[in-house]
């Protein structure tokens, strides 16, 4: 079976559960029916310094997330307004657009907004094929650090999953020989031009007493040592630094494999950290520029 | 929200495990794009008498059953030849028609023998609509004993589920009251026009010591008692009639409400009875005529 279609297939399958929200992703592929435009789920989107909101559907190459409100989003005037608060704010602090799909009218007027969807989609995907800025979905360039290389900007945006440690490495120009250490690898290693940025790949299984905490509803990480000393010297060479970190978050991609998912770029909450005593990471931007080592 | 997305969603939810029979069946929803068609998974069609056989999706209206053959299917030509051997009984032995998906293909051959069962529906559609002979999709008469009366027909393809047995009980013409206990409610009970035939509306819960067990694979439905005594003396009683049986079985229906399903036409398998010491029902027909009498 090739790549896209069973990305699509388990996309479907892990969004089954909300019926009405699955129900209206399965109709905005097949409606847009184009295998060039990528879907993902449960998508980040910035919006203050240290808020980020997760939308159901996210298009990358249109900056599109859609939101299904089921019906118990207007139960009450509190959660109405909380999420035009939310949305006003994405929209004014980002270039991307929010599509709320209503789902207290019926099937035919859910449908009415989804053709809207679609219909925005096709318009914009036109823009870009006329601009010739449309960049097809290509599962073997999100894959290949060399892609990334050339396009200079990693974002968490574009979900950038790789498939090995030595990926990242050669994303960054760091040699792959430097972290290893016999048949093991290091957890993370400083940006080759800069030792206030390090690179950090954590794993939330728990090793060799290491354990890392990976909030993902907030994109906080929380970095600790089960052994209480170790800890506590790992807190205090760390905390009073201006470490920021680049952040690929070891998981399963789509597809079930192994892979290292591109987070953001993060910085310690120190007075978090200290009262919690375990590092305390957020994301201060979904976006790194490989060149000018900004963000 | 309205009965038709609810039921269509509740399909989604209830077919994803398999992914792919799970993503052909979304894109045929969507791409027929027609409330007015149903669609039904896991239907059974006749084989040959007392064998059966369950498809991945049924579109009742149109006598169509579409199998989603994932690549497991090929994997060994006795496999293969089961499977054209199946589906040449059922064409041979019905009115229906089978059409494959061959998930081998990648994602564009997928979408293509989708969009080939699509124009198919669409091309019967518009005969229907000449000839003047199309039923849209109408739950509320599905769930109408006056409809199926009027009807004069009965059959499981039509996935006829009625809420209450008074309904089942006013489609044959039988008082309810006549089945009423107290506060409970008779089993069964026989036909008004015949000895021979019962009305029976099995719950697969154990109720005072009965226990009917349906097996969703062959159609079969098995009773016992759990007292020893008092089931020798019911399969006595019953073993040598020739009782016809017209099951609906207590279930719940796709939207998890308490409903009576109609199963069909059943007969004891004696030999299988007497053997297992338990009544051995099988399926004799999908379809009962209410006016004849007959199946």
């Amino acid at each position: 079976m090739d790549y896209k279609l069973e990305f699509i297939t388990r996309l479907f399958q892990k969004t089954s559960k909300k019926k009405i929200e699955h129900y209206v992703l399965t109709r905005l592929w097949h409606k847009l029916d184009n295998y060039d435009i990528k879907m993902v789920p449960q998508q980040y989107v910035f919006r203050t310094v240290n808020d980020y909101a997760l939308t159901d559907v996210f298009f990358p190459q249109f900056k599109l997330h859609v939101e299904v409100n089921e019906p118990a989003h207007y139960k009450d005037n509190e959660r109405i307004e909380r999420d035009i608060k939310r949305n006003n704010q994405i929209k004014r602090n980002t270039s991307h657009e929010i599509r709320i799909i209503d789902c207290r009218e019926n099937i035919e007027g859910i449908h009415k907004q989804i053709d809207n969807v679609v219909n925005l989609i096709t318009n914009k995907l036109n823009d870009q094929k006329n601009d010739d800025t449309f960049k097809p979905w290509d599962p073997d360039k999100e894959f290949s650090f060399e892609y990334w290389k050339k396009q200079g900007m990693i974002s968490a945006n574009n979900d950038i999953n790789f498939r090995t440690i030595d990926d990242i490495c050669m994303l960054f120009d760091v040699d792959p020989n430097r972290i290893k250490r016999g048949y093991l690898r290091k957890g993370g290693i400083a940006h080759p031009n800069s030792n206030n940025i390090h690179l950090w790949w954590p794993s939330t299984k728990k090793r060799s007493g290491w354990i890392n905490k990976y909030d993902d509803n907030t994109g906080d990480i929380f970095e600790s040592h089960q052994n209480p000393d170790k800890n506590k010297e790992h807190l205090e060479n760390i905390i009073n630094t201006d470490q920021s970190r680049i952040i690929f978050l070891q998981n399963k991609d789509m597809l079930g494999l192994k892979s290292y998912k591109f987070l953001g770029v993060y910085q310690l909450d120190q007075d978090e950290s200290s009262q919690k005593q375990k590092l305390v990471w957020k994301r201060v931007s979904l976006t790194f520029n490989l060149d000018e080592l900004t963000w």
